[in-house]
Parts: structure tokens; C-alpha cells; sequence
């Protein structure tokens, strides 16, 4: 193909030598605490950058250094996935909770005194001061005008590679055989559970459901028992008459920047009763009705064939039962899907829960969530069935109106959540570095116990202060929206160098926060940042039989994709996406875990390999822009010395 | 619902008295020309439109005066849609063309005495006065300034109407039983049928085709007889391997403004071969293949129930052949569906079949396209396919690149089609004075003989001069596109006043001439023109199975349409199509051919009365002016008279 041949001049960005130094000094710190904590809780973290800041600390970057999450591969054909046998024995730790972070001891005497297991435990000081590094760079002048201008650079070139490579890229991808848009792997890595059917299937399901079950007792409220029949009744309504109209889950106009409207489109015909019948794991028919429906979506991806979900059910901390609960209806109702892996979403509504004194403090919320998980990883013979779900569970997501704003400011000086004891919400960030902090000792114990491991993947960047994208920067595997790296070209270029993975839903947006003429996808796709597509709720905002699709089609229709454009945001989904290692290799090809085209299976991805090859020489070039300037630095500063 | 109080004041559209009741006569006279030309060709014109003509001229309308189109139902269950028993007998007449207009003739003899049968003949004179006359007054000041500002008003009128009575719209659609967008009907009027599957059911097809057909003799080939191996050998290509991309017809960026890119597309792997073997009606294999496809494209839409089609074959004009091979296909293959009816397109190309000397001059092709129809007409026995083929036929296309331009400018004394023997293409009013000419006699002896009529409904305003969308608005019963209404606020307004049906495809524009946010579409339904959606292409533009939900989810998605507005708009899909009377009132209600919320069934059509009463309340209005001005300056005359 051919190459752009000045790439590697740093001439045409004018910047002065000393603001360029600076500038490059803080990415790459920052680069390296989001390595440090990317490691720490065997999260992924960009093999190329990892190379580049190795080569400048002149060590030697190795394979067997590489940090990586480990995933349970799905049961091959005839393994039965819910199977108990060969659950391990109880190990007889104990757990307990101290600010806010799950401590494992070996036993009653180790508690006793304070001697825990030997696990990496994060301190609330550390995160805050090195959260600081990067809040205080983002702002940064030289720093700024520097990113600003690289940003730039990277767009301008993307779109001379374009102009040069467009036709020989589509050359290739029509030499590959067999293999188009339509049948490479595509992963819909947000999508919430409650919302991942079209407003349509919800309405025929339940028309379907109540002309076989009207009599079903369905609901038991105020001590009262009601049948499918009576809820209907008392709504006025019968089902055969309801329309996607008088439904009303679908977004529209009326939810733009109301995000509370928008969180009432979950009650189908505006009653909290049908939610509670229909969407929810846990009520008086065991969740019946939601896994039904999730089946049936299953069973469209599985006919699909290549396309695949990972729907997020809630866990809400008011209580500890909460995982036994769930773990039961997956197992009770077989909901695993070779299609389908599971993200557990933690709601951030603590204020709530204190209101209504669910809960005397944030720990004890903390505690309801991941003490059972460490209960489960300890003795797994006690907690059959969530040992068994969490083996298809990609990980956490924290989520809720990023828009809402916190009074307080989270730093080292924060009340530990034993001592969160006001009615008020903790701020974003104090939430990430809790979620943060327990998913990482608990990946490490599970590691160690040869179990799976979870990701970090909240909702960030949606709306809301420019933070929310800081904290997830160290904290987070992957993000979902992630709009308002739009207004950072500090944090947007630490995304790019970082490859943090973004799962952007652009309709979404369209209907809540930001019109889809000016969502930043194409731009991110642009310049390199790894994006994808993803759904988000496909009940309030799709309107055909494939969701997934109509968001792809959407894209390509509006952006004018090319065919390497969207099978690239479709791999780019595949590798942020909580599939295995099997999964993957088999999607994506055996050297997927390299990046460049050497990473590449044409055949399988059918991304071609110019635009491999450009995306790796780009990020190379990017950062070795920020190595040199390092290691000038070190060589003057080490020749001063002498 | 909440009305508007002070629509009826003219005075906030700041315009002189003068100005004003020069404007209203200008557009009345127009109005007046399109009546004319609806009438004699039995096209339809709006009833609101005729009631305000005729009170202008101190006339009552009459249902009984108004002129409608005759179109045969579809067959009732158990009946056979191909049956060739009670076929009317030959009358014996005689058919001549002359000017390029097929004449009647009783016998013989009248054709000797020049004595055509009592019909009306249209003549090219009296047509290009009719023609200038709008022209000139699409130029005049007085009236753009008037049509503009009443254009702005309508649009800020129906702003002011969505913030009043958005909700109450909504509420009315919320208490419609078991009707909501997804059931309500929606017609796909403009579909290439060519085009009318998706790229990946072609490439499925094709696949599927090979395995079953490999060593079928399909092809012709300079006398040498291939099978579809052997054209695959020839194309270098195995069908297992192939590719949407390999497939490559789907259009983007290099199509945008390069129509011959895109009728290149039409070619699968760029080979003319297959787009002979699987898209052509009349091969070597009798069209096989291409009915095949087409059946499958209308199981799924009696699958859908909902949606239909009206896909558009072409008649070219080479040889007088090409009907009774067409319609021997349509039988032979027994293509009829209840989903689907049938329009006849023919391309611009004279100028092609001129330079390969396959016609002598335009009557010639006039001749090839028309004749045949004729002749099926007064002697339905020599021609029993056609006969019945014409049941299932809704009418007339006229289609090729707009944008074309033409050295020729059509008037009174422009040639006569027997002398337009120069290699040169007519241009597009020429082209639309005779089609719309012989379809006019035509209908007018079918009519005459109990049979059904066609109507006109060419390709108009996509690209190219402003005089196409003039010649349309005298001799089409509705268009397709209609893009350059943009650039004339007195045609606009012209065909908001006459409601002329506008089929637009924003996905097709957004991929050949106007980029999706530019298109007018949204503007044009706020004003109230007749507007509709329409795929134009799904094998170029779409990327779902379901094409038309597609353009329709886009639409709605990106322009935040509510249910009231994609509802308003399948409705007039409906009301343009050719689709029969007896289905149009299943699927609209029983009076649907009343104006206003009185024609609207809501629990059929699921559009708000609310909605229907201010589109009628508003067209009165607007219709009331042009009226008064015309009957104020009646009375003037006569008082001064006296």
C-alpha cells in the first residue's frame, strides 16, 4: 500500500521543544499508572504501549511479563453448562470488610491479627494522588495544545490514508473468501438485560404470555395474590388491544436530557407492575417471564450465527442475598447461551437505599456486593450456583445519570465508606475506586485460585464532569459512551495511546444526550481510538427485528462507513468484549493477542491489513514521539549528573 | 385539541394587496391546468383542492363529477389471478399512431377518413402553453415571495402545532386498540424490482442457486452455450467464496453524484453476465432465476402482512416484443402476490437505441412501448398474458439520470416525435408530454371498456433542471423524489395545494445525490406536502432484511419523528400506491377518499385526528386565500363592467 511517507516528522505539529518535553513527560506518566493498575487487576492494557514504555525504561518488554484476564471458555457441545460436579472445596478463609475493600485471611487467628492473605490491597491515598497526576495534566496548557495538535495530526492523516489506500483496502477485503460484514463476529457489549428485546417482541411476548397463562398468579401485592388476568384488569387494559403506542417503552423526543423520563420508559404502559411481572430476575414467579424472553433473544443471536450480547442484570447491594438470587434464576431457567455472556451492573443509587435505611453506611453496600463473590471464590460448595453463573460473567459496569451532579469532591481526604454515612450520594470516582479495589483483590485471589477473572467496564463519559473519564482511565478495562472525550483532547489522546476500548451507542445518545449528527464516533474511528458499536436499549431505541444491525446500518447509511470502517468497529467489539480466549482466537484468529496485521486474520475479521498496518505505524509513531522525549530527558539529566 | 387561533389573518405575511392577487391568480390558473390533466387521464386529484376551484367559480362540486382511477383488486382467495377464461372479445378497432400518440380507430375505413374514435387526444401545442405558463410563473417575484412566506408560515405553523398538541395526538394514538406503527399498512411505491432484495439475499440466492444448478445451461453467449459453472470458470470466481463485498453493488462514497457508478452496480462482481443470468426477465432461461428471487422477496412480505411493494420492471421500447414477454413471464411464473403490484418503468435511453440503430426515431419507441398496450386492450385475445399481466399493473415510470443535461428546449415548435430522428435524447418534458399522452388515451379507453387504468408516476425533481418537476405537476398522478422542490417555493407550494403524492428515499438520495441531513423530507411533511418513504433500491442502499422498516427507522431515528408522523406517512404510501379501491378501503378505512379527519379511520391508519384535523383546517386555509383573491377580483371586474 502505499505509505504516507512524512509520518514520522514532528516538524509540522509547531509546539516548542520545551512544552513538547513536558508534554510528553505526563502522558507518559500517566500511561504508566494506568499500566499499574490495569496489572494489578488483570486488566488488559495495550501491548504496543506497554512495548514503547518499556523500551523507555530500557527494559526488555517480554510475553511472559503480560498481564491478562482469563475467561472461562463456553462448554463445548454436549458439557452440560450448569453442571456441579468438580466444584472446589471450601478453603476455609475468612473474609472480612475494611474500608470498603473485602480482606482475605487464612483464617479466624489472621483477622484476629490483622495479617491478610498476601494480596495486593489498593489504598485510597495512592489512587487519589495518582488521580490527581492526571486530573492536574488534563488541564495542563503545553500539555493541551500538544494533544490538540497530535489529535489533529492523527484526523488529517486518517484522511490521507483514506484518499490514498481507500481502493486497494476494499481490494482486498473482496479477495477474501467467504467472508463480508454480514458473517464476522460482531459483540454487543452494552446492552442492558431488562431492555435488550425490541419494543415490539416485548408486546408480542406478552400478548403471547397471557393467552396461556391468564390465570397464572403473577404478582403478590400488599399480601394480595393477583393472576396475570386481575394485574391486567386493575390496569384497565387488555392485552390483546396494546400496541407498542400505548406500551410506551420507546425513547423519543421527550427523553432528551431527561434522564429520568427516560428511566420510566422501563415500565411497559407506565406501570412499575409489569416491570416487576416481565423484566425482573427476582419476583413472585421467580423471574419466569424475563428469562423466557432472554432465551428467545438468545435464540435469534444463536440463528444469527455471528452475532453475539452481553446483557447486564443488575445487582444493587440492599442486600447479600442479592447474588444467590440471581445466580438460582440463571441456573433454575438454563439461560446460558453460547451466544451470550453476562455483565452484572451496580446501580449508583446509594442515596436511596440510605434514605428508605436499607443500609447504615456505603461499606455495608459494598459489602452486600462483593462479600458474597469472595464467599463464593472461598467455598464455592456453599454457593453452588454462583460459582457456576460467574464462570459466564464478563464483569462489572457502574451506572446511572452521569449527569447528576456531587457535592462532594473525592480525594485522600474522602471519609472511608464505613464512614459514608450521610444521606448524600458519593461521587462518581469514589464509587469507581471502590467497585475498582474489590474487583481487583478478588481477581487476584481467583487468579490465584485458578478461577475466572472480571472486567471493568462501567458507563463513563455519557454526560457529566470530564472526571468520571479520568477516574475510569486507571480504573476501567474498557468504558461505555465515553462522549465527553470530545472535550478533553488531553484524556482523548491518553485513550488513543491507551487504546482504552470504547462501546459507543450513537442512537442512544441521539435519544438522551447528544444528536446523532454530532456524535464523535466517526471522529474517534478517525484518528484511531478503539471504538465500537453497541445497543444500549434496544426496547427504548430500535425499532427492527436486529438491533445490532440497525445500529450498524445506521452508522454506515449516516457516516458513510466503508466495509473495512465497520468490520474494523466489529473486531474492535470482539476484542473488548468478555469472550474467551478460545472465543477470540477462533472469531478473530490464533494471533489476535498481537497487535498490527501480524495480529490479523484477514480471513476471519475481514479488516484489511493496510488498514492494520496504518493503525500500527500510527500508534508506533505516536508513541515514540513521547519515548524520545523521555529518553532525551534521562540522557540530559543522567549527562548533568556526571 | 388546542387550535391555532389566528391562522386565518393574512396579514403577518408582510406582501401588497397587488402582489398578492397576483400571485393567488397565477397559482389558481395552475391549479386549474392540473385538473385538467388529472381528469383526462383519470389521475386523481385532491377533493379539498377541486371543492375550492370549483366555489371560486360559483360551482358546486359534485362526487359524481370527480374523475378516479380504475384498478383491479386482487383476486379473492381460491380464485386464480392467472385465469384466462371471460376474456373480452376482439373489437376490431384500428390503431394508428400519429404525433407520437397511439390513435383508435373504429375500422378501416375511419383510419382512411382520419376519423379517430370520439377520445381525447391530447396535442403538443395546447401542452407547451399549459407548460410555459407555469414556468413563467414559477419566475415571477410577486408569487415567489408569496409561496415562500406562506411555506415559512406553514412550517412555523406546525411548530406551533407539535408544542400544542403533541401530547394530545400521542394520548388519542395510546387509546387506538391493537393498531400501532408496526401494523398499520405501508407501500414501498418506489422499488426497482432489479433492486428489490438485499445484497446479502442476492449473494444467499446465487450461493444457493450453484448448488443445485451448476451444470445448467443459462447463458448464450456468442453463440456458444454456457452453464453456470462455466460462467463462474469464466469469471475466475467460486460462488462458495463469494462476498457482499466480491458481490459489490452496494452503493457509497463513490457513487455520490456518479449515476453511472451506480447503474454499474447493477452488476454483480461487475459482471454484465450475471446481472443477465439473475436480474433479467427475458434470458436464456426465461427469467428463472429472477422470478424466483422475486417470489421470495414477496413471501417475505406476506410473511410481514404489513408492508407492500410496488416493484418497477422496465419496458424499454426496442422492439414491440418486449410486453408479451414480459407478461409470459410474470404468467409462466406465476408472480402474482397480494403484497405486490406492479409498475412498468421506462428509461430515458432513445438516444442509445438511436446510435445502434435499433429504432429510426422517438415515435418508433413510442410506438414499442405503447402499441402492444393497445392492441392487449382492444383485443385482449391475441394478447391473453398481457391482458391479464395489465390487471396487476398499477402504471407508468418514467426513469434515468436527471441530471443529464439536454440541448433541446421543449415548446410548441419543438419536433414532432416521427421527425425526432437525430441521435440526440429528447429531453425530459418531451419525454413526459407523450408518455403521459398515450397513457391518457389509453386510460380513457379502458375505461370506456371496463378495464382498469394506469397511472403516471415518473422519477422527478432528483437532480437536474426545475422544468422537470413542472411537466410532472401537469401529467403525473405523483412522483418519485421531488429533491428539487427545494429550489422553487412556487412549485412547492404548487404541489402542497394540489397535494401531490411525493415518494421520497432519503437512503438513496443520501447515497447518489443529497446527503441525509440535507434532505428536505422532514421540512416537506411539516408543511404538509404528501409525502412518503420509499426503499428506490435495497440491494444498493440497505443492509437489513427488512428494507422499508429500515428507511423508516432511519427517518424516524435521525429527524426524532414521532408515531403521529411515520404513521401519517405510511398512510399516504398507501393513498399514492396503486393498490386497489377495495384494498385501499380495508387498509384506510371505508371513506378514505374523503379529505380530512372524516376519510381517516384512526384504528386503522393509527394517525391522530388532531393530526387530520390540522392538515385539512390548513389546506382550507391556504386554499381560502387563493380563492378569495381570484372571487374578490371577479367581482371587481363585473362591478366595473356594470
Amino acid at each position: 500500500h502505499l505509505r504516507l511517507m512524512y509520518v514520522s516528522c514532528l516538524f509540522p505539529i509547531q509546539i516548542t521543544v520545551e512544552d513538547y518535553e513536558q508534554a510528553a513527560k505526563s502522558l507518559f506518566k500517566a500511561l504508566l499508572i494506568r499500566e499499574k493498575y490495569s496489572k494489578l487487576a488483570y486488566q488488559r492494557f495495550c501491548r504496543t504501549t506497554a512495548q514503547f514504555l518499556r523500551s523507555s525504561q530500557n527494559m526488555r518488554w517480554s510475553e511472559e511479563d503480560e498481564v491478562l484476564p482469563d475467561m472461562c471458555p463456553h462448554p463445548k457441545d454436549g458439557e452440560d453448562p450448569y453442571s456441579m460436579e468438580n466444584i472446589p472445596e471450601n478453603l476455609n478463609y475468612e473474609l472480612k470488610m475494611k474500608d470498603g475493600i473485602v480482606h482475605v485471611y487464612d483464617n479466624a487467628e489472621a483477622v484476629r491479627e490483622n495479617r491478610p492473605r498476601d494480596l495486593p490491597y489498593p489504598d485510597l491515598e495512592t489512587f487519589a494522588i495518582d488521580l490527581s497526576h492526571v486530573l492536574a495534566m488534563i488541564a495542563d496548557g503545553p500539555t493541551k495544545t500538544y494533544c490538540h495538535r497530535r489529535l489533529n495530526f492523527l484526523s488529517s492523516k486518517f484522511y490521507l490514508h483514506e484518499m490514498l489506500n481507500e481502493m486497494a483496502e476494499l481490494k482486498e477485503l473482496k479477495s477474501v473468501p467467504h467472508r463480508d460484514f454480514y458473517n464476522v463476529r460482531k459483540v454487543d457489549t452494552h446492552i442492558h438485560a431488562a431492555a435488550c428485546m425490541s419494543q415490539k417482541h416485548l408486546l408480542t411476548f406478552i400478548q403471547k404470555t397471557y393467552k396461556t397463562d391468564a390465570d397464572r398468579v403473577v404478582l403478590e401485592k400488599a399480601g394480595q395474590k393477583m393472576t396475570l388476568q386481575q394485574v391486567f384488569h386493575n390496569l384497565n387494559k387488555d392485552p390483546y388491544d396494546l400496541t407498542v403506542d400505548s406500551l410506551d417503552v420507546h425513547a423519543g423526543r421527550h427523553t432528551f436530557h431527561r434522564f429520568d423520563k427516560f428511566n420510566s420508559k422501563y415500565n411497559p404502559v407506565g406501570a412499575s407492575e409489569l416491570r416487576e411481572i416481565f423484566l425482573k430476575t427476582d419476583n413472585f414467579i421467580n423471574g419466569d417471564y424475563f428469562a423466557r424472553i432472554i432465551k428467545e433473544v438468545a435464540h435469534d443471536l444463536e440463528e444469527s450465527k455471528y452475532q453475539h450480547a452481553e446483557p447486564r442484570l443488575s445487582i444493587y447491594g440492599r442486600s447479600p442475598d442479592e447474588w444467590d438470587s440471581l445466580s438460582k434464576w440463571f441456573i433454575n431457567h438454563k439461560l446460558h447461551s453460547p451466544n451470550m455472556r453476562w455483565m452484572i451492573q451496580v446501580p449508583r443509587i446509594y442515596d436511596i437505599f440510605k434514605s428508605k435505611k436499607l443500609v447504615p453506611n456505603f461499606a455495608k453496600m459494598l459489602e452486600n456486593i462483593f462479600l458474597p463473590l469472595f464467599e463464593a471464590t472461598v467455598n464455592p460448595q456453599k454457593h453452588k450456583e454462583l460459582h457456576v453463573f460467574l464462570k459466564y460473567v464478563s464483569g462489572f459496569d457502574s451506572v446511572d445519570d452521569e449527569s447528576k451532579h456531587s457535592d462532594h469532591m473525592f480525594s485522600f481526604r474522602s471519609p472511608k465508606p464505613e464512614q459514608w454515612t450521610t444521606d448524600d450520594n458519593p461521587p462518581y470516582s469514589y464509587y469507581l475506586f471502590h467497585m475498582y479495589a474489590n474487583i481487583m483483590v478478588l481477581n487476584n485471589l481467583r487468579k490465584e485460585l485458578g478461577l475466572s477473572t472480571f472486567q471493568f467496564r462501567p458507563h463513563c463519559g455519557e454526560a457529566g464532569s470530564i472526571t468520571h473519564l479520568v477516574s475510569a482511565f486507571l480504573t476501567s478495562d474498557n468504558i461505555s459512551h465515553g462522549l465527553n472525550l470530545k472535550k478533553s483532547p488531553v484524556l482523548q489522546y491518553l485513550y488513543y495511546l491507551a487504546q482504552v476500548p470504547i462501546a459507543m451507542s450513537p442512537l442512544s445518545n441521539n435519544s438522551l444526550f447528544l444528536e446523532y449528527s454530532k456524535n464523535p464516533l466517526r471522529e474517534f474511528l478517525h484518528k484511531g481510538l478503539c471504538v465500537s458499536l453497541s445497543t444500549d436499549d434496544p426496547m427504548q431505541f430500535h425499532y427492527t427485528k436486529e438491533p445490532l444491525m440497525e445500529e450498524y446500518a445506521i452508522a454506515a447509511q449516516l457516516w458513510k462507513l466503508s466495509t473495512c470502517d465497520v468490520c474494523e468497529i466489529a473486531r474492535n467489539s470482539v476484542l473488548q468484549s468478555g469472550l474467551s480466549h478460545q472465543d477470540k482466537r477462533h472469531f478473530l484468529g490464533v494471533s489476535y493477542q498481537k497487535d498490527g496485521p501480524e495480529g490479523n486474520d484477514i480471513r476471519r475479521t475481514n479488516v484489511a491489513q493496510i488498514r492494520m498496518a496504518y493503525r500500527h505505524e500510527t500508534l508506533c509513531n505516536e508513541l515514540s514521539f513521547i519515548v524520545d522525549a523521555v529518553k532525551s530527558e534521562e540522557h540530559l539529566e543522567s549527562s548533568t549528573q556526571c
